[in-house]
């Protein structure tokens, strides 16, 4: 196998995030971590390459100028891919446990999420979350994915204030467990529009979080389905519909980025 | 909370898979295991109710009759649900690494899959499965999304020899990662048919391989969109958009179980 590779497939198969900015010939200091990941993990030297991206200036090939033990430094060479803004929708969830929400973040990122709410309810268990944590599960999943944007992560906010707050254009696909009409009906029925989807806690909304919920001229309920979904898998059937019809599943053909 | 909750919504949210057959007056002995979440999990005492399946009978009613320490009595009392036969499409994967194929397994019950064939291919890793370990994943899934059947696992098999062996009737949704037209689009045109689901390992399939799956008459393949989708992901929404036009997403309205 690796007898097989060439440099492009390298380049393609190895894509770190970075912090710093992005331009021909700039220089990027890597940290402890990834200089390990590069040199014992994919066994990487000085003059291989490998492409980097920031979120805000595009996707870069890069060669490594030098590895040291705890440091290595990158030059940005030329940009492979230009910058682009996210176009999926905003999701809203209620924090489930730690393994269930790092999976939550990794699928979402994976499947074009422009941002995260996290949202407390009436029924969240979970008080409190750890956006580094949550942060670095969809910096991972950024990199793995071939995304040029990190998804940012809000605070924790209660929902009505949430609702409350709302920017009035945006849309809201309410993932309801008491049921409503085909998500892909209400979609595919949809006029343009921003759009957010909003997945409740692993016990579900209140009577009156619902009625709240459903109040909004901007929000419309609608069903995943005849089973009981875990928070997490309807955050990923709901968005894996938003896509295919508003979305950039609707275009198929080749990926762009393998 | 726990003053809250009556009996209806206890009886819904304790829900066990057992080996048993299930008729009216039939007793069930359960295990250690199950025992003991019932007695200190769930503070279950003899008296006390929940729902039972057993992948063929029905979903049952059911009383505790005698709790003792490592083992405890249920009765059988009312069938609450006919069985039905899983209508979903058969789910062909390449095993790839136990946490990420347990979730596969999770999701594609929770989403509907009526069985699994794991498949090995040039590019998998995995080259023997646990299948006790697969069918606990999808007993726990069974359990708490409320399905009637556990979706039976098949014995991991090389890719063409499931392909050889092929039930002419049924196509084939290929999920391939160097594109082809949206996978919504294809379903939507699609005939009805019985289905099967094909996603790859997670070094993607051979130019061979990908070339014997486009031979077959049977098969369409299809893209997921412009983002490289771990295998795990690429099942979860290519279930979700298949349900949504072929399955049962498309009734929408209420949940049944809760």
């Amino acid at each position: 196998m690796a007898a097989m590779k060439n440099q492009a497939e390298t380049v393609r198969r190895v894509r770190l995030y970075v912090d710093a900015p992005l331009a021909a010939g700039a220089e990027v200091a890597l940290d402890g971590a990834k200089t390990h990941y590069l040199a014992n993990v994919m066994r990487f030297k000085a003059g291989d390459r490998l492409a980097i991206f920031n979120g805000r200036d595009g996707e870069w090939r890069a060669s490594i100028a030098e590895m040291r033990r705890n440091t290595c430094t990158l030059v940005a060479e030329i940009e492979t891919r230009p910058q682009q803004a996210a176009a999926g929708p905003l999701l809203l969830f209620a924090p489930i446990k730690p393994t269930r929400t790092a999976l939550l973040i990794e699928k979402a990122c994976e499947l074009g999420v422009s941002e995260f709410q996290p949202v407390s309810t009436q029924h969240s268990q979970v008080k409190r979350i750890k956006l580094e944590r949550y942060r670095a599960h969809a910096i991972e999943a950024a990199e793995q994915c071939g995304r040029l944007e990190v998804p940012p992560i809000r605070p924790l906010t209660p929902l009505a204030e949430v609702l409350n707050d709302w920017q009035p254009a945006r849309r809201l696909l309410f993932c309801d467990e008491t049921g409503g009409p085909p998500a892909l009906d209400a979609l595919a029925a949809a006029p343009p529009a921003p759009w957010a989807i909003l997945v409740g806690p692993e016990g579900g909304f209140s009577p009156p979080e619902r009625e709240l919920i459903k109040s909004r001229p901007f929000s419309l309920a609608v069903s995943l389905g005849p089973r009981t979904l875990r928070s997490e898998t309807a955050a990923i059937a709901a968005l894996s519909l938003w896509q295919a019809t508003l979305g950039d599943l609707r275009d198929g053909d080749s990926d762009t980025i393998s």
